[in-house]
């Protein structure tokens, strides 16, 4: 008798020594896609001085001004409407009701059953990714666009378009029923904000002085070092990017992702530098820049899935890409005073292509490609006709576009009364 | 017989297991501790580089000066004499003794009985937070302070007052036992560096130039992007600040932290932004950055006790808080060239006020509003009357204020014999 | 029987409890090292912002661009040689085959049977480590140094010496058999950057105009707010640094860490603030800046075992060797623009020698002292060696200053035709 009682409690013991166990794990695990949030956060403040830094001097407080209005926009949006518009499984009202208000979330907001992380842990790590379509689209159009169009579409963009896109894959829509695959968002975020960025040029054309009838005039921004604050923080910022899109702490994976990304972004640097020198003989630091953020773009869809040999490849074509698309869309006048659209849109379509051609998976057939392919041309089909329309409605509407004297004059002092520099 | 060993094994097992799963969970938390250390380190590089952005070129070096110097004298102070003086519970010697000379702290440093982090990690992670009451006064105090008198008041800031109000509440002083309730302090902190800057604005003076007969003079910072990056940096290091002042890696608390945080934060920029174009009829970067920190001062006493949508409240009104308050500084001619006083104090007044609003207390009853005003008048009493005289004995003694040619030539030449920039 | 099938269960259960928390532990110690890696990261956008902001405006471009190439080919060089070099016992391909290539990494990159992280995760941290030592150098040959020569100068440092010299002592080699003991690197990194930074030095000689027939005419820094920006990214992420060369989570260890390399580098600033305003009456700004690198230089060594208190007296001694020491230099008519010799080289000889005498090892004797001293030579002799006949054969070949027409005009334009600043 005296061992069955033993045993009982000892169960017990067991019991509650692998309840311990599995919560500590928890705790790891939410833990990091946590400091995941804020490793992305700071990829604003990374757009925010890229962006600044290759604008000129007279349009610096208004593409800072943009950007931390962004991320405010942004994260009380996708509170109110868009987490529950990509996530209605995880959200108990699905589309329409927005239960994030109040503190009635999913079991306390302790998701362990199905996750390895709270439901605000969730939120807040999506709603930062979320923010940051927007703040691409804003490097592109920068110069010339107006504010308060620019923040109205932002408010859609990020509140409609953004979530319904992620939905289809990652709300476990059809486009993840077909087996697209899209790791950490080259298409889902990146693409979806180059296509938001093309529209806009489309819409706006080019700054005053940037096609004129004797060549392309380059615009050299305002202040290198701000760039490569910029890009540095990226790059930090992207190590939860990718990292904390394993969605746990899980030692193999998120290492894996950790170096896949890092050796892509060293490859698009040298990539990029060496085409953009062997085209132009300059050793061009903006090249060697966006070289960096074209590696990270490219991984972004693959780097849990890929050899570190393949990442290095992926990076090195990623970064050879940039300069021949910034070269490209000069030539088409499509002016992007940052490379948005070469570094986000270009370099993510290849990075999801890259998918079925690298991937570890299964049937790395031409049924891979196709699903990459159908996701590309789906996302990018409903996303440059829902932000083409809505600045061409805002352009109807408001207009878009500064007038001649303001863009002359600089948005800072026409739009802030202000400068950047006293 | 062989049933009753196993038992005796599987019971050593399971104990085994018990150990090591409560081992991990502290490993974890600890952890966590840790990481926000590091982020509300960054802090000081954001108050540094916001508030070198808002003054004048001439006065770019000292600012920085001062900046390095305080985390330096701030750190040192705090092991000396800050921390037992603080939490001499945890501290063997009491307030007196400095046990933190040397290895012999509590347990080896381990304290895995009481709290869910070492001893080095409370010390370093307070140490942190100590030093940003005096980076607040740097601010508010800038381009005519005198850097001696400064340094003399940064060290008896740090190692007396704050340690002293800190005791009241954290320490398990008279503020705790009555019931008076601020979880990261916005008041213990914010307001408390918020006083001091009123002390010694009201002692120093405004800026020449800065209040003339033809009315208020505005004197604009000299690099709006530093400013950005500082509040941004400020943002990501209140995730540690908050964040970490849940003193575990709890999921459930610290993820709602980190949502209430961030959303009050955004908030803020978007309440300050409106507020202040119905004032000025200006989008005003300065007065969007501003609303930023207010937000998060504002929900610092309350992150993790309110609802998310109380906290995108308490943020709203943070926000409006700050173009209302600094017109009203202004007109009182209490010259604040980075709006420390508005931020710090005026919204951690009302972040304090707003936990028993909004706080998810057994008792939200006058009670608590009662417990919040006398921590507030009591808090406020103390440090505004120790910093007034400490002032004013510098005053007295030294001199605190720079004279009119060293004022206009600039304390990088005059105190530094070099600018910041060449 | 019933009790005997349920001892089995039991034991089951124990077991998997026990095998779970092990995990958990895992997964926290893991995490940290690649938090650690992302912090170390940080330290290349530090070097980049310190040095641009201590060279003159017209080679900025040049700098940064050196900074952005560094980090790409030190972690690409690494993958390829680097890592299993310094590392042969941890590759299944020893020194010259290539592991690193494919997946085929041991144990699927899971190595918790001997380590507290992954293959991947030790790779990532120590990579992030490696290219460390290059951009040490690039501060010191800064505003002179050919583009060309100075990449394939870093392809063989990174590649080669480093991991040489890093095998050593961490790769298990004949240092580590003496009893030489240097935790986190201040031989290992820092000396090592030191001693190819002095090559550089000698065989280039210094900057038109430094030292002329009337005296050592100071050539001032661009930007102070660049060049604080940077020591603090620095100190930030020199808690991975240093606080991930625990190489696991560890409480105890961990914290100790923070706290001693934390006031290891207030005390530098302190130090060097102090003794350099004696020798010239001037509260110098980069002076702070450049005693808080000492500080953290000179901690680096022992961070894990000294007390709280050696680890002030280490950062005193420091910091006061600052000042001294680029006033030595200046004299020796060596010509080091950030002062990257003073901080890496100096500082690094006295943490190592500090061990022997604050360090807690059983044998406190001079037999450490001894082991440390053959340990410092040793690196000094190799590394010094190796960098000058690298540099002198670059010399002989490419040449490796720049023309007097190009040092007037400026890297900027001599190198890359493009500005910093517009």
């Amino acid at each position: 008798m005296e061992t069955s009682v033993s045993a009982i409690e000892i169960l017990t013991k067991a019991n509650q020594a692998l309840a311990s166990a599995e919560e500590a794990k928890f705790v790891a695990n939410n833990l990091w896609l946590l400091i995941s949030t804020v490793l992305v956060f700071m990829m604003h403040l990374g757009f925010a001085t890229l962006e600044s830094g290759l604008v000129r001097k007279k349009n610096v407080v208004n593409i800072l001004f943009k950007n931390v209005i962004i991320i405010s926009i942004g994260l009380l949006t996708y509170y109110i409407v868009g987490f529950n518009l990509m996530y209605p499984e995880s959200n108990p009202g699905g589309f329409v009701v927005f239960p994030s208000f109040g503190l009635e979330v999913p079991n306390g907001g302790l998701t362990s059953e199905y996750a390895d992380y709270t439901y605000w842990s969730d939120f807040i790590f999506q709603g930062m990714f979320a923010a940051t379509c927007c703040t691409i689209v804003s490097g592109a159009v920068a110069e010339r666009i107006k504010l308060l169009p620019f923040f109205i579409f932002s408010f859609f963009f990020v509140s409609i378009c953004y979530p319904i896109v992620g939905f289809w894959k990652w709300g476990a829509g059809w486009l993840d029923a077909l087996g697209f695959y899209d790791f950490a968002g080259s298409t889902l975020v990146h693409s979806v904000g180059g296509w938001g960025a093309l529209a806009g040029i489309l819409l706006l054309g080019p700054r005053k002085g940037k096609y004129t009838t004797s060549g392309i005039r380059p615009i050299p921004g305002h202040s290198m070092p701000l760039a490569v604050i910029g890009v540095f923080l990226l790059w930090f910022g992207w190590f939860g990017f990718n990292g904390g899109s394993v969605l746990s702490a899980d030692p193999g994976l998120v290492s894996l992702v950790f170096v896949t990304t890092s050796l892509a972004a060293a490859a698009g640097a040298i990539a990029s530098t060496l085409v953009s020198y062997l085209m132009s003989k300059t050793l061009d630091l903006s090249m060697a820049l966006n070289g960096i953020l074209g590696g990270l773009v490219g991984i972004t869809a693959s780097a849990d899935s890929v050899s570190v040999s393949s990442s290095i490849f992926i990076g090195l074509v990623a970064g050879a890409l940039i300069p021949l698309s910034v070269s490209a869309f000069d030539k088409l006048k499509l002016d992007d005073p940052v490379g948005a659209t070469s570094v986000h849109l270009v370099c993510g379509i290849w990075g999801t292509l890259a998918v079925s051609i690298f991937g570890n998976f299964e049937d790395p057939s031409i049924g891979q490609f196709k699903a990459q392919l159908i996701g590309i041309l789906a996302v990018g089909l409903f996303t440059f006709s829902f932000t083409y329309i809505l600045f061409f409605l805002l352009k109807l509407s408001l207009g878009i576009r500064i007038s001649q004297e303001e863009e002359l004059k600089g948005l800072d002092l026409a739009e802030h009364s202000h400068s950047a520099y006293y």
